[in-house]
């Protein structure tokens, strides 16, 4: 392990006694500090991304991957905002839960703690570092951020400023710490920093989270790929099922939760097509169908079978016809990446059983899947959605950074 | 991946969905067929654990070990009893969590399913072959179970008898599955079956489960070793301290939750060292001191500065002098492992600290370390006791071997 990657995790280990007893009112007010100074010294932030924008042309980067590279005064003052919704929501830490007293006389509760030493790695958008300190700080966790190399000049400032209000309103200043050097030999060193880090959590790309899950040996918290579909049930109302397609699919495309597949039932194909694809019309969304599908709409590509499993981030949509619930929902479970899975239906068992048997974080019924989300689902933040069982299911808010101990009250008893 | 251990994966993921949505009667009423079969068939079990034996013997392994690889009639009505009391437990399958409505009408909570396939790689003790069974099979997962080759003949035995029970009462038979190659390269592919295992769950001593988390690709929950201590607080009760100490120390030596370290306050020191020794005499228990301790009681070990970090197992009890909380505090956090801690105090203001302040699973105050355990602490069963934050920490139950999902209902909700 680098050296200097070490003295990073002997820091944070360091730090993590003083940050797991925090009271809520300095967490709030290292937030808010941190907010304030966020804006104060955004000159100094838009200088830094300036020289990462620049040579992210030279590059040759794409204009799109620029766009989410670029900072401006909004997108800082809305970093700032970030960090004051995260000191207004509540602190979750020390909270104990269900304790109940055994036959012995021992009582046994389970106190909500802070992970420990959070590890995030993520690719080039400058938000996440102030994103990310937030949710782990209100937790209660110290965070080692590790970003990607193009954003390396914004993280630096934007992790200096965090810093050095921290520290001015005495809080170890290591509750944040970002590792510099971007080269691969790093990232490889750091997934395998099993002694000073207790969780890694990948933001970004399909590649990215691959080779974290490959090659971390510290638990990681997989977020994912969104291949989410809607089945249309016979029974559906079709200006519903028009309108949530469209909304899913259209209203952003890039995100994890865009609907990427429709599942149709055979028995309302022909009356749902032609309305839906009238609709998709407007936006020019590009419809991929099976046999049926292609027999109902003609002049429509016809799918392949990779076009089942696609994440298409994309005005683009596959459209896969069943003859009954059952299998929809065994298509569903064998192509779907367990993020977000929708029925439109006016049938109660139908919904019912969608919702039993579907293999998914989030499973809707008559509802668009784009909700999938912390701030939709009331969370007030959100680190990621979690595509894996383990720990967190679904999106992450701050109870995903915590873990808990056992508390046990006795008075002299033995086994 | 070898292509039966691959066929092996393909079988256990077919088997989900229907294991996912068993009732709860069906899955009681296998495991108390199983548990009947394994009685009834007890002499095909232990003909094979004799050849285990045999091929043991002649392979050298020592007579302790060879204690834990045998069964006998007892043993066996003891695993059956073990089937019985999960098939009485809860199936906490099904269950929704906290289900809210939001201010645009969705309403949405959480429902507890099944983690999916659970792998399990354990060492030589057969009885874990059923054990694990029960439970993964009451919380509705497939398991593929990757036992020790020294207990190979045994636990093909059991498994054969609890897969002819499953399909007795029609419940598809690879709701259990045995990897019978015990090769490395098996167990190095099976580590890395992302496509087919949800969690991988380690059960045996500390090299094995270091090797799993080193090298597996699926999460994995550290079950884990235990250097606990006990520190005894300067306002303790000394009868107490010495009765627990005791306790904590000697009634079962070779298990994770025994006492292998105490931490004493300098000011209890005298009073507290002379009588623990003529108690712990009754046993031999060796002591291995610090500077001050040595000085107390003359005549026991010094201890260096290994011993902090030692597991012992054995009759051992290393004594570190503090002359402070914090000071104790600092020394459990540095050299625990994250297991169990105690506190004997009569100090209100010292109990509330040390249970906030100290890391680990479990942390008591006036109790012997030895309660952690899923029995004790009332959740009718255990399939291990978690070390690592993520997940699940401390004993683990059922809950443990589930997951949560997102249902949403809705009216046509979109963004």
């Amino acid at each position: 392990m680098p050296s200097d990657l070490k003295e990073i995790g002997i820091r944070a280990k360091k730090a993590e006694p003083e940050l797991r007893t925090l009271k809520t009112e300095q967490k709030n007010e290292a937030l808010m500090k941190a907010a304030e100074e966020l804006v104060n010294q955004s000159s100094e932030i838009l200088a830094a991304n300036e020289q990462d924008i620049n040579a992210a042309r030279e590059n040759g980067m794409k204009p799109g991957m620029i766009d989410r590279l670029r900072l401006s005064k909004e997108r800082i003052e809305s970093m700032a905002e970030g960090l004051r919704q995260v000191a207004a929501l509540e602190d979750p830490i020390g909270e104990v839960i269900g304790m109940k007293r055994r036959p012995n006389g021992l009582l046994i509760g389970q106190q909500r703690v802070p992970l420990g030493v959070i590890g995030i790695i993520y690719e080039s958008r400058p938000n996440v570092t102030a994103d990310a300190f937030a949710l782990c700080f209100k937790t209660g966790n110290a965070v080692i951020l590790k970003g990607g190399s193009d954003a390396i000049r914004s993280n630096t400032a934007i992790v200096k400023i965090l810093r050095t209000s921290l520290a001015e309103v005495n809080v170890t200043a290591d509750a944040i710490q970002l590792i510099e050097s971007t080269d691969r030999e790093t990232t490889a060193a750091f997934m395998k920093m099993n002694d000073y880090v207790d969780v890694l959590i990948p933001r970004g790309g399909a590649g990215l989270i691959r080779a974290v899950v490959n090659n971390s040996t510290i638990p990681v918290i997989e977020t994912g790929t969104g291949n989410c579909h809607i089945f249309v049930d016979e029974s559906a109302d079709i200006q519903m099922a028009v309108d949530i397609i469209f909304n899913a699919k259209t209203q952003r495309i890039g995100v994890c939760n865009a609907c990427e597949s429709l599942v149709v039932h055979d028995k309302i194909r022909e009356r749902l097509l032609p309305a839906l694809k009238k609709r998709l019309d407007e936006k020019q969304v590009e419809l991929r169908g099976d046999e049926s599908a292609c027999s109902t709409i003609p002049g429509i590509k016809p799918a392949g079978e990779d076009d089942w499993g696609r994440e298409y981030l994309d005005y683009i949509l596959s459209i896969k016809t069943v003859s009954s619930l059952e299998e929809a929902i065994a298509h569903i479970n064998r192509y779907n990446t367990g993020h977000s899975e929708a029925i439109i239906t006016e049938n109660y068992e139908n919904a019912q059983r969608f919702l039993n048997e579907v293999d998914a974080a989030a499973v809707y019924v008559n509802a668009s899947t784009r909700f999938t989300d912390g701030f939709e689902f009331g969370f007030g933040a959100e680190i990621g959605i979690s595509t894996q069982k383990l720990h967190a299911r679904g999106p992450m808010g701050t109870l995903a950074l915590t873990s808990t101990k056992y508390i046990i009250y006795g008075n002299g008893q033995i086994r």
